[in-house]
């Protein structure tokens, strides 16, 4: 194997897999990077839960494939000049990589026992922008169940109906959904994806609106632009009916700034730590939210000025659940909060628009 | 008591002592930060190794003292909104943190089991610009021993003959070493303070030419400016007689650009690891040094056009020490390495300038 490509190419390729290479198994493979020279240069990290095969431009002088470790390839070439690379392969899988003068040699094995990423046959097929789907996880990934005996619960819900899309997460406690009404729609489809696999997605997306096209079979997704195809698995089983959970009708809507509120709600959560049976406490009458904490480490107490529609309101909630969500909308300078009763589930959403929102239960006293 | 103050002050305030607090021990006391509202409001760390104690600028409404805990207070008025703070105290040592509407109260504990700070009398005194004092702990404090046997040599040594002031590290296979010469003079004086101390005591000096005065008793030494007080343990014993080890003449001398030389042993570091038995190899013949390095993880190559003057030499080194020698130098654009034979020790500083350099022992073959 004997090719030259530049240093940067050659980086973004590896940061690109490395995501999905295994960092503690007892196989050299899983923690290597498979290179393969034939028409282009390909890089890929599996470790069997996400697989990424990256497409570096490059000048194949020789085909030839074999695997590297990640992190000492992935190191070398950080550290190289800015400059052309050569990368010659021995028979004996003893790579010379060669820079202006720098000259490194690793020991690669054979690509033989590295396994074969599964096949996704061409199936069902959907586009989104890059930055649409990158948006889309970066809003409901954080509320997946990590309850193992509810696997399905650990992943998000891509649902369409055609025009309109869907990503859902539901934790039992609370449920985050992102929709959107998709000028160029796609296939009505519906598919649970885990939600480590779109973490790791969301990594390597772009913020821009280059498509990226989805392929689906049985057990298998893969996301495909020009540079990577990334794969994960599908989890089985029917998802919840999400769309009956959520109220429509409120008693009360209150409207307040997302960061003042955010802020808020950090410094309760300095109070009530990581412990989840914590609670905060909201009480809203004459236009004036009140939040309260108390734990072992200490007593908060904070005065919002909202918009108050509606019956007052006293209320409790798991602090970390109210944070998470106003994290996600956090780029929205206005949001709002609607109930029902201090038993009924709360909706938490941006002030304009209806393109994502969350539903939060509340805690009993 | 009852304070009103800044949240940037009081901030400030605290993040000084913080590096002073103890993190891991069994006293409540040492986990806190003492507050002492008198004629000014002071906050102090003290874990029995160095101690800081800061004057933070407030209307003292009330006096008092007592301990809160360090990280929740730390962490509250890092959150508080950018504004005054009321900080009131009652009887049983809980705190109200009041800032715009935002209101917590801590659990505090008295202030009468918190250990007193050792007492520096007036004795040796010497002041220095912050940023050469700054400056002086970079270059050396790194090169300190790790070996507990010799504990003289896990400090630094401070010197100054009067106009010439030199601080030096030595771990027994290097030496680095600063030297100056001030305009305006301290007294004769001689102290080893440990590394750890003056690496923290670095961290909050500012990089301006501001003075710190520092005043030295038989076992302590307190650095002072208008913001703070530092103060460290002296290591008691006798230092090395430093300036006896670094040869002055050398029959090669080779110069080369820093940040050639740096990345280069930088990238020998990635195939020798971590492995303290591990080596570069340089050798120097006609204007180029070849530095070569050779593990389990692969080989290493690299050749460097450089300035040669003098014999021709292959020598072989620790490649950390190297590399740290070059890091700390590594402002300077140009620099020099100056040789006798393989087994001699070679000196690595700036091309130009005596006011720091570096020695280190080859490893025999």
């Amino acid at each position: 194997m004997k090719i030259h490509c530049s240093k940067t190419a050659l980086m973004e390729g590896i940061n690109i897999v490395q995501t999905a290479v295994a960092s503690k198994t007892t196989s050299s493979f899983l923690e290597g990077i498979l290179v393969e020279a034939e028409e282009t240069l390909k890089l890929t990290g599996f470790n069997l839960e996400i697989g990424i095969k990256s497409t570096v431009e490059a000048d194949i002088i020789e085909r030839g494939s074999l695997v590297l470790p990640s992190r000492l390839f992935s190191d070398i070439v950080r550290t190289l000049p800015d400059a052309d690379i050569a990368l010659t392969a021995a028979k004996n899988f003893e790579v010379q990589i060669d820079a202006e003068g720098s000259f490194f040699s690793i020991r690669g094995i054979t690509a033989e026992g590295y396994p074969l990423l599964p096949q996704v046959d061409q199936g069902i097929q959907f586009v989104l922008p890059q930055n649409i789907l990158k948006d889309m996880i970066k809003k409901t990934a954080f509320a997946v169940g990590l309850d193992q005996h509810r696997v399905i619960l650990t992943g998000c819900l891509i649902e369409s109906t055609g025009n309109e899309l869907n990503m859902v997460a539901i934790d039992g406690y609370r449920v985050a959904w992102w929709k959107s009404f998709l000028e160029k729609g796609t296939v009505p489809m519906k598919v649970v994806i885990p939600g480590k696999s779109l973490s790791e997605l969301q990594k390597i997306l772009s913020s821009s609106d280059e498509p990226i096209r989805a392929n689906m079979s049985k057990n298998y997704i893969t996301f495909n632009t020009d540079k990577y195809m990334f794969l994960s698995r599908i989890l089985e089983g029917e998802y919840l009916a999400y769309k009956s959970l959520i109220p429509t009708e409120f008693s009360t809507t209150v409207r307040f700034e997302t960061a003042r509120m955010l802020e808020s709600v950090e410094r309760a959560c300095l109070v009530t730590g990581e412990d989840k049976k914590m609670q905060i406490h909201i009480s809203v009458a004459s236009d004036r939210m009140v939040i309260t904490a108390h734990s072992d480490n200490g007593n908060y107490k904070d005065m919002i000025s909202v918009e108050q529609e509606g019956n007052d309101i006293e209320i409790m909630f798991n602090p970390k659940f109210v944070q998470d969500a106003l994290r996600a909308i956090q780029d929205e300078e206005k949001a709002k909060i609607c109930f029902n009763s201090n038993v009924h589930p709360c909706v938490i959403k941006p002030d304009e628009g209806d393109s994502f929102f969350y539903m939060i239960l509340p805690l009993r006293v």
